[in-house]
């Protein structure tokens, strides 16, 4: 299939992506039948162009990466807003990927109830939307007979959702445990290394893992969406994030983290969720887990989950949790799984 | 679409299959369009029926599970051999699960090529076969269009291969590294609890995880196997088990497992391989991994590989390796696999 693709927001993620269709543009051909061109990109900080004859994406990302606005490019069309990128561009599908807000999930929410209104398949790695308002939003994209894809929500590129719908078809998932917020683990690796929390978090926002404000990460209210979305796609849960019960890492003490490893166990931010009859039970919390516990040694940046199925009981997922070329990934996946589905 | 299937085998695995076929029959009928029934069931032990209007396979399970023959059954024809199984039955999908011979692959070899020759899709969890004729058994599935799974011949139902097919799709795996056999590292789990090599060995026999000659297990060539299977799949190989440079565990000594310990290392048979130009390098040895490797952390009869890959850098799958439920879900797998790509 061709997608014509319209990117709402060019930051990190979108950029991401931009580089591996770019590199990756004769094996999507050859192997998966896709074809693909950029008619619109709308960024806040970079401007916004359309061109249904398909945008120079390699000059786009060379503006972009150097900070240059995009409208410097020779196109049909300038200045519009994400939701004029949108409805006027030709695009069949729209990469969603501006900032993440758990409290009403817009502007993102906004952008891909637009496109699937209009009948367009929307891949996205925003999680307030999805965390927020999955039911609507994935009976509206049905509704339409369109995709919509939020492989990065969770987990960047590494295998969540995606691993039911292939490898794991016919499993049902009873139970659902994971480190979802690198962030936090970095922070917990170096309080165990001997840090206190504040120069582990300090060290965390040099590196750039943490924000100048980290109570989205430091409080679990990250985790806790990424978890929503876990229950309700997996666990056929219909949650929100205020029903997750939450506790935050800003209270361990390098004491608690010690005499965890006197008893043999690290201190890991859990988050948890499992069904009891029809209601989802959810919480994120820091947890002494035993070293024999694969979540246990998963340290830094690192991410994983476990899957308790009726199939294999417990398989173990871990990989990368954020990052540019790991979550344009995911969106990568996301493309691949809607061409395939046609 | 319709499974007619004729079981060549019907030890654990195959009996794991059946299991799950009758549990789930509802749901890969709803979810999956599959219909399915047995249409011959041929075991060197249990006697050999055939019935093209279908045989009742829970009646054949319980015969099975009981140790009776199950030409008790009443049934079109009786007494056949394998191969008269598979060639005389209506079957279009042949489940290869006789035991693995891994010096020329026999019977498994004859029984695969005969299934594919006849245009018979095969799902197999015999690693002879795949580990040593690959390139010709999968030439031969292409030529007569039809399909040859093998999913559960490395890491029963925990995703591997089919990672790649779905959710990794688009990402080129760069090497390998794996837990390919449960029994090895059960022996160096108790042998890091304090036993030594041989009353470890016994425990396991005890257990039912080593068999009375363990030689296939402790001396690395069950591990050998599964790494070409995944070197010649996923590296785009061409090797043969004789080609994985090779070492055990038997001369492994708490020593050498305390030795380690004190370095802050744990001591795993690991498989590895790359690709060095056009050649594969393949490789399975006891090997002192730092305890921050997901992989020193896999402890019992627990496998777990960790992929390399362009888009994602490490991504590493843990969950059980053997098992009659485990096993007869890769074959399951392997069948909406089959359904989904019609």
């Amino acid at each position: 299939m061709r997608f014509d693709l319209a990117f709402v927001g060019f930051g990190t993620v979108g950029r991401g992506l931009a580089d591996l269709l770019i590199e990756k543009r004769s094996l999507l051909e050859k192997v998966y039948g896709i074809e693909w061109r950029v008619v619109a990109i709308s960024d806040i900080k970079l401007g916004s162009i359309l061109d249904d004859n398909g945008i120079n994406l390699a000059e786009a990302l060379r503006l972009a990466d150097s900070g240059r606005n995009l409208e410097a490019l020779s196109v049909q069309r300038k200045g519009l807003s994400a939701v004029e990128a949108i409805r006027d561009s030709s695009a069949n599908t729209v990469i969603e990927v501006t900032w993440t807000n758990i409290v009403d999930g817009e502007p993102g929410y906004t952008h891909v109830k637009t496109a699937l209104s209009l009948g367009k398949n929307v891949a996205t790695t925003n999680k307030g939307p999805i965390a927020l308002y999955y039911r609507e939003l994935i009976d509206l994209a049905r509704k339409k007979g369109v995709h919509l894809k939020f492989k990065g929500t969770v987990l960047s590129g590494t295998p969540a959702f995606n691993l039911f719908e292939g490898p794991l078809s016919g499993c049902s998932v009873q139970s659902i445990r994971g480190i979802l917020n690198g962030t936090t683990n970095f922070i917990l690796t170096e309080m165990e290394k001997g840090a206190d929390y504040s120069s582990a978090l300090k060290e965390a926002q040099r590196l750039g893992y943490a924000e100048a404000d980290p109570t989205m990460d430091v409080e679990g209210i990250d985790a806790a969406a990424k978890l929503t979305i876990l229950a309700n796609v997996l666990l056929d849960g219909n949650i929100r994030p205020g029903d997750v019960k939450r506790k935050g890492i800003s209270s361990i003490t390098p004491q608690d983290v010690q005499s965890a490893a006197l008893k043999g166990e690290r201190i890991k931010l859990i988050g948890k969720a499992e069904k009891e009859g029809d209601k989802i039970f959810a919480e994120v919390s820091p947890t002494p887990l035993p070293t024999s516990d694969p979540l246990a040694n998963i340290m830094g940046v690192t991410n994983a989950i476990t899957f308790k199925t009726d199939c294999l009981g417990d398989v173990t997922v871990v990989g990368p949790g954020a990052g540019r070329r790991a979550t344009g990934y995911a969106l990568l996946s996301d493309l691949i799984s809607i061409a395939r589905s046609r």
